[in-house]
């Protein structure tokens, strides 16, 4: 079917019936039209309608090798340096879409799978590993423009360094069998976002886990497999109003308990399966990091932007460009922006081919920039807050506009170059993307993003390349060579 | 009357059917019925309850001067600095019982007043003043537990320092008129928390403007005097569970913007105005900084308090002690923590009366945790955070535990020493503390307390005594001695 | 003999011969006359002059309680709060000679011999234990006014947590075996600061070593006991000029490693040995920490002044103080001047007698301020090089002063409020404590005077009383109390 | 006579017989042979005898355009992106010899020369402009290999914003009178670097100043004219010991004020003078900022990866690699050095071709790394001194090395993989870098070498292009399009 559009992706959506939980209820009819998920799904869709807006369809699709139609450009492998940036282009116009707000627009998993797919010779002749299976689901999903969700992360019973699991009911997921079909899994994962309002759930154990051999698989399965529940976490929409709540309307993405009740996962679906040394080693030797840190970056220069044109139209409407504190704060969003950009040029630039032929980006520039942004996107919501001042309390909503009390709001709520109503729309920008709950979810989630700061910094440091420079040095003192 | 109780609080305040507004609309009916305000209100009844709590009667209230009943210890003028430390345990008392969150508990404002009054010989014989009247009217405050809302500061239109306003209509409150009933004020200020949800209005104009003379008045009118409406912004309440939202739901203070419609002042509600000289100076040589920051620092000790017990809940419910870093952060909080109590002990301790008779705690001790709270209590909440990690999103709801579901979530969200309900219980006030809208008005309220940090800092740099020291590396160096 | 003075100090270190090593050579002769030791053996005589000085005697000694003599006050075991505060005046009295510059001016190391006897009791009855030699041995030194050194730890081999010393040669001092006579020490310890200018070397095992019971002992043995050897680091002295180098001309401590090759102790010199228990214990329950932690913040304190009153001379010299960003950076130095100064005034308002009858203070505020200094006094030091700026580079020499060039100096260095010369000395001053060998190393001491700076905030963590708070916070949820 | 060597360096230099005063003396004698400027002469020679170096000699010289002889490449006016590339290479090459140390080696004033000479045009048919006198200028500077210092700042009598000098005598140099044979200069400049040890004096007013015309001006003069005096500062150099000071002993460039003592410079040397407005424009829109901080960028990520060499020979010497803080503090680095890389990368990426036909690297990365750097460095040095501990206190000299002593030292200064003399090697130079009087006037030096860093951070905030992000989000916001 190739590239769909908003429609295709509601229609479908609509029909899966997947088991969601809702503030204790499960939900019933029409997926699109509840509340709690109308903004997203809408705003998704929006974003599959740019696949066939004639402006930029180009940058948007590829033709399919297989049947020749307009296929996701999200989708594309890339094997030269015009492929990468094709690809940037196409994500910078989907992130665009939402000021960068939405984290999982849909390219950021279908490069997940394209990322593994690309490296899917990883596999060969590895047991208990079936790279044909991915192959395959990768070109079904490219096909037809599927949509996912993911789960990365266990649940948080105990964080201790030296915590086993030994719980009779398993409570991380588990291969609990397998039988002619497939294989049986039990259990939980935490934080899928967007949980159930995808075509399907991907499951990769990425990361280095001390895991028993049954928590190492990947797989995915349609979301409406027997056995899947959702659990969502309470809402972050502050109301429908997008002049009250211009992001929470729209954006909200919810998060939700994956619970997995003795599911099948037939064999065609399963990748890998209680091979812990593959589920160690496929992430960190495959593309996966070089190709969604491409993307993720991307994105995040997008929201950086936003986040300077908001700050400044604060500044501009109280007129405080003067006060050189602020003019600081400026510059470090300025800094933070252009050392993004740079970051991302240089791994452009630098890409090469990998042995199974496609065109990786450098990983270090990446690596470093998912080091800083878990840093400075938190700073930058400060510093919005700190320019803000008072400013981001006193906020009256839409319906006060439409009162006779307007005519107060209208004189007292004036900016320096702005209208009161101007003015307060500017203001609940910034508050819904720092101050409210759906905002503080964002900071929370662009801090950990690639998991633990304190874990990313260690591998930064164990990864890059240190010895050259400690040549360097020690021939300067002209110690001895190190044999 | 003497020291009320929560019942005389309700009542009296529903009788006063003073104008506010809220959404577009006017309220009616019932204030204390209002779903934005039931919480607070009950809350603050609370506070007053405790005055007439057999055991602690006896260090929340003292017998009047006058009356002979017993009245509330905030309005006590301390003269000893056994008062200090009494004034000091009355104002833990109170913030215990929100855990330091209400930052508008009665003994805020009753301070301030009780502050200037002890300093009203500072008014006498100057021009426009009128220090009986204040002092008159600390009396019938006292005597009656008056409460209080007040605001501070102008609309923030333009933050230029070059900006005079210009306009027709009065933007910043004025005084337009005067006639022989009293002063007409006409104009906004903003950020009258709990505005309309008290007996009395105290407006006082603090702070170094380059005001028009005009701007510069003192009175307290009370809150349903014609002419006066309070706008107030969105509510944070986020609901009325307070097992989702144990802090929005009990203490979301509200602020608003208070408009004086040509609003008569009567003469004998009129401190001093259109002195722009005293309206400066008195607020820096009255007792108000030493005696207010006395209190808030109380509340913000007992607020710290409640977050390192916050904190180190989260980190026994999911075991992560052992975590070097976490240590380090929980650290943080306590250095913070002593800090603020040593600093209290200080000014306590070296307390002395004033001109007027009235022991002054000392004032550096104060304004240096002045400068401090507002940079560590944001750090707090971002520990917080940290500490929590992604558990601080995937939330359900309190409906969720009562439903069927509730049996997974028992299972995948138990903590390694708490039920799942009492881990989400936990999480839920980490997370209303510092990411639902509510907490992060808390945080900018924090930030602000005192006004503008940078400004505080400058303050404490020029006030502090510095000279002594320059004289001991003067000396050290045989520098010629200065005249 | 009693409270000695400098000449007693002089003569009696010139008279032990001790065998220190510098720049390759065996130092010969008298070490009074010593360049790399003249400045800092004749500004510790100063300060023993001091106990004889009429004007502040009574606030340096104190009777003998055997011999009725004056005896030094930095021996005074304390019983009662006006003790510790006779301690805290002498200490400042002391601090005060070299602006707080001096670390380990004698009543440093005084302090922890008195500190270890007064908790000596904890000795009695355990295995390898001398209480009685400790407690003879400091009534020795007392009443003969003894001065020290002190090493506290091994060398610096290999760090890593999993490292065992397993050589032939000891490397870490240990006893290697033991006689009728007394106990016999090989091996070297590192960092003794002032090692070989001082009358005894005093050896404590502190800390958490997971140590060999064989390095786990306590002595003290005259500097000059055969065997001892002191190897000098580099001198950080500038030059002998005390206008170019106001204070390491006059200040530098020098440090050493101090070799025991084959040292005999005698018995009645060792206070335990071989017992990795009490040498573990004894440095955590005795008041060695409350003690010590004392004497160091009031020095710190005093020097905080000094640093206070450099950058403000600065300030004045070159007239910059309108500046918001010196202002801030100025207030930074007072926020933490005051903070120390309330932190150390709480630990005696809250001081109390410990089972052994001593007034100990309270140790949490000590402790805090033991994890704040080391952080904010480098950044004191970086804030006077921020003032400075470039001034803090081009500065001429004294004799540029007393040549033809001195014209061009006086116009063209002039200062806003001070003379070209003037203006260098204050500068240079600046430069010495914050830029030259000697300041850096200062910087470097006081970052690690009471060892790894992240051990210290694990401490903090581990020892203070979280639970009240974790309490409050329980009750405040309802939360099931636990057993 | 084209590129010069080491040789031809310092027979031209000890032929001007430049008047420099150090230490109240005159130099006499030959300048090479100087105890205080020996070590940076002989270095200087190494640089340019690398001019000659068969192995690189294509990447550090270009064919003069005149004379057909090689010439110096940090001439070469860029006229393409290969022409940058090559001139970075070049800086490289230069920058390694040192570590990056060499703040001022030759290319950097070169780059200056070249950079106002590119940008000539700007001053044709402008008052008092002789772009004519620049032009020849520069060519006799390429193609005779000449040396330069360069002052920028005046002297820092009074640094009020209000300051406005009025003394008789001047102190800024000014031009105080003008005759047939050229203009009369009296007065002083500050800082600069290397003076009096170069064949020129390059003086350019840069910077805002609110000057009068009279120190507006620009011009280069042999440093030997009649009435130039150079006084030095104190010397930095350590020793002569390159074992003991490896940095200082051979890379101390010494600082010096200029006096200008009614110093004749001929007409021809003139390039403007007595016009404010173009000595406020020029150094702004002529390539002096991209050309320049392109050199420097280049030297400051050489320095970058010998701070990373360093720090990590550190870690491997006491083998504590596998600490999580010491990995933070690493990865710290590892991104100051990533950042700036990508920041030059993407400045050549996108430099483009100006008005006068020069290829200028973007401008923004470039002011972006000038923001960045004088703050990250100073944190580098804090991090060495972090990771060496108290390691980098005892270290002894190379004499003791040489002594019977070193038996001792070989067994207690062992490192985990290293000999104790080799790890005092890599501490000292961890030493001279970070903590020595050299080590610390390079971290001011870093901090303030392109001026004042809030005035960088506000410069940076006023040209970089907002106003596209601005209307983003007046767009996402529907906001009325301004005009």
């Amino acid at each position: 079917m190739g590239a769909i559009d908003g429609k295709d992706f509601i229609n479908r959506l609509n029909q899966l019936n997947n088991e969601i939980w809702y503030d204790g209820e499960k939900i019933e009819g029409l997926l699109s039209e509840q509340p709690a998920f109308k903004g997203l799904i809408q705003s998704k869709a929006a974003l599959y309608d740019l696949q066939h807006d004639p402006k930029i369809k180009d940058e948007m699709t590829f033709i399919s090798p297989v049947s020749g139609e307009l296929i996701g450009l999200s989708y594309l492998q890339p094997k030269t340096k015009e492929d990468l940036i094709r690809r940037r282009k196409m994500s910078e116009h989907w992130a665009r879409y939402s000021g960068g707000i939405m984290g999982r627009s849909p390219d950021y998993l279908n490069t997940v799978l394209m990322s593994f797919t690309s490296s899917v010779s990883f596999l060969k002749n590895k047991d208990k590993c079936f790279p044909n299976n991915l192959q395959s689901f990768y070109e079904l999903a490219r096909e037809n423009d599927l949509s996912f969700t993911h789960t990365f992360i266990s649940p948080q019973v105990n964080r201790s360094h030296i915590y086993f699991e030994n719980t009779d009911e398993p409570i991380a997921a588990k291969v609990i069998d397998k039988n002619e079909e497939g294989i049986i899994i039990k259990g939980a994962r935490l934080l899928a976002t967007q949980g159930g309002l995808t075509d399907e759930v991907l499951v990769f154990s990425v990361g280095k886990f001390l895991f028993n051999e049954d928590e190492a698989f990947a797989f995915s399965i349609p979301s409406n497999t027997k056995g899947i529940k959702f659990i969502c976490r309470d809402t972050f929409i502050g109301g429908q109003s997008s002049f009250n709540h211009p992001l929470s309307s729209r954006f909200e993405e919810m998060d939700s308990i994956v619970v997995f009740d003795n599911v099948l996962v037939p064999w065609d679906r399963v990748f890998y399966y209680n091979n812990a040394e593959v589920a160690e080693a496929f992430p960190i030797q495959s593309s996966f990091h070089p190709f969604t840190k491409h993307q993720v970056l991307t994105r995040q220069i997008v929201k950086t932007e936003f986040v300077l044109g908001i700050a400044q139209l604060l500044i501009e409407t109280i007129n405080i460009s003067e006060y050189q504190h602020v003019q600081e704060k400026m510059s470090e969003i300025i800094i933070g922006l252009e050392t993004m950009k740079s970051l991302l040029e240089k791994s452009e630039n630098n890409a090469k081919l990998d042995k199974w032929g496609y065109m990786r980006p450098e990983i270090f520039p990446l690596q470093v920039a998912g080091n800083i942004f878990p840093k400075i996107y938190p700073r930058f919501t400060e510093i919005i807050q700190l320019i803000g001042a008072s400013g981001m309390i006193t906020l009256p909503t839409e319906n006060a506009f439409q009162s006779i009390i307007r005519n107060d709001l209208d004189l007292y709520l004036q900016g320096a170059t702005k209208t009161a109503e101007e003015r307060v729309k500017i203001f609940r920008l910034a508050w819904d993307l720092t101050m409210s709950s759906f905002g503080t979810r964002q900071t929370q989630y662009e801090r950990y993003f690639f998991g633990d700061p304190i874990r990313l910094s260690s591998d930064l440091y164990k990864k890059y390349p240190k010895n050259e420079f400690v040549k360097v040095v020690s021939n300067f003192l002209n110690l001895k060579k190190e044999e």
